[in-house]
Order: C-alpha cells, then structure tokens, then sequence
C-alpha cells in the first residue's frame, strides 16, 4: 500500500501508452472532487466541484480545485464529465468555464439542467453542453461508458473510461438502495460485465468506507415523514438538500396524503425542484404548491413549508427562523423536521438552530431522534460487493479525507487486491497507469483556491493566518508621523485597536512609554524607519504581552513629514 | 409549563419564608454551572464552572459566570458545595475566590482534593476546605444532606437543601450505572427516602434527557480497552480526559495485565492521576508508571501512553502527534485508542486529529468504531427512575441547552408532575419557591464573562463582534496627516490592510480617488475631523464593495500637524 510521500518531486515524463491520474480535489477531503486524466497528450475530466470552509477558513465563501495544473492546456480537454449535480461535483465549472467557454460538459439530463440554471446565474452561457444517451461515446482518445449509479440525487453516473492503458471505472458518488422509488439501479450487472472484460483500476467513492453494513432504502424514510406530519397540530417546515429530489418527493406526496398546502422556500429550493418538475422527475399534483408569500393565509394546520438551511446556514430561512428574524415566526406546536444528514463541520451550527427553534416551542425532529434520513453513499458492506463484482487489478480509493480512504483500501485488501496494487494519493499526487500497474510516480501542486465575494484566488493562505490572528487577538496599530530630519515625534502616538479587548484608556497611561522609547532613538540619531517601526511593535508588544497574556497584531504606521 | 420570557423584569423582593433560586450558569447550555439559593438573606451556591468557548467566540480561553448578581453580597455566602470536580462544575472557583478569599468550599475528599491542586496553581491559598463527612451538615439556614451519585469522575454528590420553604433536591451530574467498580451507586434509596419525605423542588441533570433508553455500565469498556491493548503491534497511546479516573484506571489494568509499562503525558493527566493514586481511588500497580521522557527506551510493543487531547485540542500532545510536531512521532502500525466522549463543538478538531493520525499510519479506535465510551450522564430512561422516586411537586430540568431541558420537561409531564409545575429556566431568570409552588418571577442579567490571557470581562460582546469582523474580512486602515488650518493633505493616504485578500498594489491605484474626495471637502472649506474621517470611510468602503464585494473593517486615522 502506498503511503503519504511529502517528499514527492515532479512527475516524469508519461511514458507512451501509460493513462496518467491527477485528482485536483476529492481525496483527503469530502468536498471539490475533480479527477484528470491524461491520455497522449489529451485530457478528459471528471467531475468539478466545489468544497465547503471549515471554522479554520474564515470568511472564505467556497474552495476551489486549483487548475493551474491544467491552465495552460485548457485545449488539451476533450471534455467534463460531470456525473451527478452536487455542488461537491458541479460547483467549480462555472470557474472553469470562466478560463475556457466551449469546453464540452456531458452528462445525465438532470445534470446538465441543473448545472445549465447554475451557469444562467453566473451569467456564463455554455457553449457545449451533451447528454448522455446512448451508453458509450468517444471523448478523443478516451473511450467512455456510463453506468448508472444510485444517489441521493436522480440520474447519477458511473464512467468506465477505456484507453489503451486499460479500463479504469470511476464510481462517481453512489449507493446501493435495492428498492430506489424510481427504479433506478446501481447497474452492478454492468459492473460485472466490465469485472470479466478486467478492470485495470478501479475508483471507488469512500465517503462511507468507515461505516459497517448497508444503508436502508430511502423509502423507509416515507412511513417516519408521514407519521411526522400526520401528528403535527400545527405548520410542519422540513428542511432538506435543494437536490434531494427523492427526498421533497416523499414530503410532498405525504403533504398531499394529509391535505396540507406545499410551499417552497428558498431561492435553490425553487429553482431546482422547477428544474426537476419541468422534467419529470419530481411529481407534483395540481394544486398542491402555494406560494411561500402567501403561506399565512393558510390555517398553520393546513401547510407543509420546505426550505434549505439544513446545515445550519446563517443566513438561511432555517436558522433566522430559530433566531425570530424571519417573517415565519415559530410558535409552540410548529414541527420542524430536518431531513438530511448532518455534514461534519456543520454540527454547532445546526445544533445552535436546533435549541433555537426548541426554544420558541416547536418539535425538532432529525436523524438523531427519527429515522429521517438516509446516506447517500455506500456503506462498507456494499462497496465490497463493487470490489468482489468488478476484481479490480490495481485500487485507488477517492471521495474521502484520510480515514475514510484508508478504510476503503483495508476493505479491498479483504477482497484480495494485493496491498502492492493499492494506491492511497492525496490531491495532487500524479498516479500513472503504465503496463497494467498503477504507481504513484510524483506531485504537482494542488492547494486551495479560495472564493471570497467576486474574487477568486486572491485570498491566500497568508490572509487566512492572518484573519485568524486578527479573530482570535484583534489588532492594535499605533500611528506616529515624524520629523524626516531629526527622527522626533511631530504627531501621535495615535493607538487604534479593535477586538483586542483592551480599554482605550489604558493606552493614554502606556503612550509615554513609547514617547520614551522614541525619544531614546532620535537622541542615538537614528532616522530609519525600519527601525522606528520595529521599536514601536516591540514595545507595544511587550507591553500587551506582560500586561495582558495576550498577541494581538500589532501594526505600527510611521508617516514621514 | 414556563416558557422564555425575554420581557422578564426585575424580580420582586423575595417573600418571607421563601427560597429564591438563580441560575448564574447551565441553563441554556452545557457548561458554567453554578445555582444561587437564597433564603432570609442568606446564600448558598451550588457549583461554580466554566463553559469552554464556541467557534464564534474567538480567542476566549474560558467564560465564567458573571458574579455581578452576587458581587455585593458576597458576605451572604454561606458556603458553595461543589457536587465534583470537573471543571464545568469547579473551573470558575478560582475568579470567585479572588472576589471573596473565605467563601468555605465544601465537597468529596477527592473533590477538595482536586480544587485544592487547582488553586494551587492559581497561586490561591484556599482558607476553607471542607471535607463532606457525615451526611448531614448546615450552612446558616441551608440544611443540606449529601447523597452519592455515580459519574465519570469518581465521588460525586447531590445534595438535598431543607429550609423552611421546603426541601430541594439537586442532582448534580449523575449516571445509574448499576455495577459500577469502585461500588458506589447513585443513591435511589435516598431519593426514595426524600421522596417520601416530600420533594417540593427537583432540579435534575438534563444532559442526555434527549437520548432514549439506558447507558450501559462502564465496566463494559473493559474487555474492549483490553482487545485493543492485545492486538496492538505497537505503541498504544490512550486520550482520555485527565479527571476520568475509572477509565483511565481501566486503561492501566489492561496495560498491566499485556505487561506494558505506562506513561502519563500532559499536565493536568500527571497531577490528577498523582491526587487520585495518593487519595487511594486509582490503583497502580508497582513499576507499572515510568517517565514519558524516557519512554523511548521502551520497545514500541511494551508501552501504553495516556494523554489528554481527545477534544483535538491544538495545543494538547494528541493534535501536536496527529500534526508531527511532537516528540513522539506516529508511526504505521501504532494504535490510538480516544476512550472519551467527543463534546459537541469539538466534532471538526478531532476529525482533523484523527486524519492526522490515520495519514501517517495509525489505527484509530474510537466511540463511532468500538465501545470504547459510555457517558457520564442518565438517559432518558433512567431520568425517569429519578422522578418517579422523588414525585417532586415542582420539576426544573438543569444542565442542558434548551433542547435537553425541553425534553428533560417532557419526561417530568409522563411521570405525573402537572405542566404548570414544571418550570424552564434559561440562565439568570429568578424561580421562587413559595407556598409549595415553584414560580418565575423575573429575570437578573447573566451574561458571558470571557477570560482571555491574564484579563476576566474585558473581552466584551462588541469586542467579539469586531473579532468576528476582522477574523471574516480582515481590516483596511487609512492613515492621513492634514493640515489642522487648510484641512489639506501634508502625508498620506498610507493604506495598511491584513486578511484582506487585496493586494496592496490595487491601492496605489485607488489612493487618488481618496485625495480626490478629500480635495473636495477641502475644497468646501471643511476642516471638521470626523467628517474627514466619515469620507474617508464612505470612499474606501464603497471602492472595496464595488471592486471586491466584501466588508472589511474600514479604519479611518486622521493626524493634524
């Protein structure tokens, strides 16, 4: 088995008729899944995604995979697939459109519908975008044959991707629900087919590798929704995934069983269940939907309200409700019920919003008090069943941070994939497919790429460091203006601090000391400003030091008169 | 039943033959306990803790409860019973003690045992420690009975108040382990008594009211912590929390039994296990310990580690190891076993911990992979063992966010108590108990009080704002120097921004447009500072919305020569 190598240099040259792998995202984390793969001298791409913040990147709306690795062969790319509409999958390709209009996506049309709307909001008109029909089509040199998958989104993909290099076969995200409401199948009879035809490498979703068995249907989930909503004496607001489409099914069909108005609430809410409506995939009896605006004109017992915000997002209807900053005003015998799982990350959030809501007086019902919710993704059990079906030569687990990669390559050491033919890269890691062995053979960088309002790439690692010093300490800058000739204080010391927690008077009784400091400085004759700067820091810094514990930035500002 | 009342007053002058009872803490939260009972003028505290800091309180190392409620009375304080030693019972001893050196502390053996330690480090020389004998003892008018619960520290007790207004029992933290190792239970038969007797007021631990069922005993751990230590090839390193002496004595059993010497790493694990080995409630064997700066001498095979760090502390041994960056460097086949809970707010550190650990080749054990935890806190169904024995006539659910007091509530109305003898009680708000009735009747501020470095209460809620500004958007400072007379620019703009994501260069091509606005109000002869100030925060602001749609904080400095 192959372990971290932080010291991984450039990748050699692809040797001729070798399949080279380079995920820019999706392994090590859970989130930004992009996977290229090289095949002389073409590129096809899977997936594009985007990846959500943790509490340790402040202010960053959304990580991007980092396409410098690609950026000056944009025109190398036959293609995107794109095999479901998650925004872990899709999310990034309106950024990569930006560098590349006519690059050709393919994929399901629900995907394509979904990211079509997506890149309508980014004011991007796609130039090339192809739905999968027919179950095999060339992208260039690489030979593509979809398989569908189930997920906890319709019409989700598989890719067996052949190259003279062999056949590799991407998983996508998928489960294994055997009574999927729409009759959608895991096609694990394809995934045999190419098992016998030998499957040269296979990649396989690890998101649930550490979880022992299997995940139930989700339509057990209809009899817990109904009896939710049957014994609810008030307004009953689900909040779930703006994708779920199987999942707003179920609500709905429970809403219309009990009588009760549906309305939606939520911009991606909206848009996507038209998308899927327009299409077919979700049915809506007449007359069922209302609009949210109109909500209050219904009894409370005579209304169903689906909304986003189930993972605890500020600013969505969810938690302004729990935090009485919505028109929707909670009341005592409200139910609220969350019908999604809880992403890690996101559980004080979610738990805020939960004693937020319970608080005003309504019933909180969610996966951990209800069976209402079922994952997505496969559980340990039944990715060995794709591991037994497609006897893979050579395994590469991806869709997971480091535990849940490692769990999965245990789970085909069972199986019997040799440890020596099992390859565990992180992003970034360059894997290449030569003669029927997948080795890694180098790195290319692979770091983060930070969204933050229209910018995209300018917030650095270095503004994040200091976000989180400036968080934790706030900032003290102490302004003076000198005289350029002697060295001597003509204005200041002016101290300004914010969320350092120091009183402002306090600085009145410190500013002698920096005078003093100052002083003793001009009388040795110095006039360097470097060197002014850097008595000033060191001097508030101790002071701030051994009067308080505590580091704030310290930032001193010398203006030149 | 009592719902929130955010138009509470202040509450009325206490009735004669009345008891008040003020939370100052743990209502409302896990954390920061700490009950006020008042009667004839006298004060009794129950608990005094810490509630440790959430992702958005940045830079707070602990919050206290705020004394203000009792800072003038503090010579009322008759004594403060600490039910155990964990720190969201004990933590905030220290702040009280140095408002009133002579408050007398009354606890367990091992409880005293571990404030004094606590103390001693605060440099605070404690001048009453009283050790809880017999099981009976008053302090002024408080009658107080002390009865055994079983917990995850060893030593616990609730305590039962008699005044005139009636009896009330206070659980404290508690579990019904029913065969625990040390023999102690929970005394039902106690309850039982006092239920007997007439509970008029029960105020229950409501940590887990929201789980159903039972928690299953702690010796139920063992044979798991001994299958790990078994089949491990080797170093095994434990974390646990440092007061979790049954657990931690369980760890040190299995070592013993697979011949491996054990080693405590961190302080507060060193010091504690020291109290309890001395105090006798931890059994070790001889030459089990050896130092753990000499624990490389050891072969991989022979040594257990204990640690602190199981929250995924930063600074803690576990992180450091999970990071490299510590001594003892992880190394594939070594085994880490978390024998903790996972505190919720915590869930993001110890999942970056354990991929850390997972990265360089270590099996991780922990609750979501073996039964290597049990909590410390009754479920719901052993709650209502609690009600049913004491049938108090008046219920108020503690120690929970609102969530769990709101279900803690529900149990109480199953087993008979009436709802409108059932109150909920958020932090600060008075509950009299008076003619048999337990009643709110007000409300007294209760804030946070944050202790950052050396300071307590100078961190404020503005403070955090600003820090939460600055951690999210980073800050621009504008620095000029005008003229006091013409209100014309003699130096500057200087633009100093941090966690921005601008690049400085953008500025040298903006700073004309603030010259330009500022020519303007010269122009218009004003000289006025805080107009000066105000444009040039409306400029800057507007160019960074416009250009970057962001926020940052805008730092207008403004210096006349």
């Amino acid at each position: 088995m192959s372990h971290p190598h932080p010291e991984l240099g450039s990748p050699p040259a692809l040797p001729e008729g070798g399949l080279r792998i380079v995920a820019l995202g999706g392994l090590g984390e859970i989130g930004r899944n992009m996977a290229v793969f090289e095949y002389d001298g073409r590129l096809l791409i899977v997936d594009c995604g985007v990846l959500f913040p943790e509490p340790d990147q402040p202010g960053v709306d959304l990580i991007l995979p980092d396409f410098e690795y690609i950026r000056d062969r944009l025109d190398d790319v036959e293609a995107v697939v794109l095999t479901h509409a998650h925004e872990d999958h899709i999310g990034a390709v309106p950024y990569l459109l930006r560098e590349r209009r006519d690059i050709p996506l393919i994929g399901s049309k629900l995907t394509l519908a979904l990211i079509e709307a997506k890149l309508t909001e980014h004011r991007i008109q796609p130039t090339k975008l192809e739905v999968i029909e027919g179950e095999r089509h060339a992208f260039g040199p690489f030979d593509c044959e979809f398989l569908a998958v189930n997920h906890s989104i319709p019409d989700a993909l598989a890719v067996a991707i052949r190259t003279p290099a062999g056949i590799v076969l991407h998983t996508g995200d998928f489960r294994m629900d055997q009574l999927p409401s729409d009759g959608r199948l895991t096609d694990l009879g394809g995934f045999a087919r190419l098992g016998s035809e030998g499957v040269d490498l296979l990649m396989s979703d690890s998101t649930n590798a550490e979880v022992p068995g299997f995940v139930t249907s989700e339509r057990e989930i209809a009899p817990v929704i109904d009896e939710v909503i049957r014994t609810s004496e008030q307004r009953v607001i689900v909040a779930s995934f703006a994708s779920h489409v199987h999942r707003i099914q179920q609500v709905m069909d429970a809403a219309a069983k009990h009588r009760r108005k549906v309305a939606l609430v939520g911009r991606s809410m909206v848009r996507n269940m038209g998308v899927a409506r327009d299409l077919g995939y979700l049915k809506v009896p007449p007359e069922l939907i209302v609009d949210s605006r109109d909500i209050e004109e219904w009894p409370p017992e005579d209304v169903v309200l689906i909304c986003t915000g189930s993972q605890g997002e500020p600013m969505a209807a969810l938690s302004r409700m729990a935090n009485r900053d919505h028109p929707i005003r909670i009341a005592e015998g409200d139910t609220v019920l969350l019908a999604s799982s809880l992403v890690p990350g996101n559980e004080s959030a979610v738990n805020k919003v939960i004693n937020g809501l319970t608080r005003w007086g309504a019933r909180v019902v969610h996966k951990g008090n209800a069976k209402v919710h079922v994952s997505g993704h496969a559980a340990a059990g039944e990715l060995l069943y794709v591991l037994n079906l497609t006897r893979p030569s050579n395994f590469m687990p991806v869709h997971g941070e480091w535990r849940h990669l490692r769990a999965h390559a245990k789970l085909a050491t069972l199986t019997g994939v040799p440890e020596d033919h099992i390859v565990i890269a992180e992003d970034g890691v360059v894997v290449d497919l030569v003669d029927g062995r997948a080795r890694i053979v180098g790195a290319v960088h692979a770091g983060y790429v930070y969204v933050d309002g229209s910018s995209v790439g300018e917030i650095t690692d270095t503004s994040l460091k200091d976000r989180k010093i400036l968080g934790d300490e706030g900032f003290i800058s102490v302004v003076i203006v000198v005289d350029s000739n002697t060295g001597k204080l003509t204005a200041g010391p002016e101290i300004h601090a914010r969320g350092s927690g120091i009183d402002p008077m306090q600085f009145d009784e410190f500013i002698p000391q920096i005078e003093r400091a100052l002083a003793e400085k001009a009388a040795d004759g110095v006039v360097d400003m470097q060197e002014i700067r850097r008595v000033v820091r060191r001097t508030v810094g101790r002071w701030v030091s051994d009067t308080y514990r505590r580091r704030p930035m310290i930032i001193p500002v010398v203006l030149e008169v």
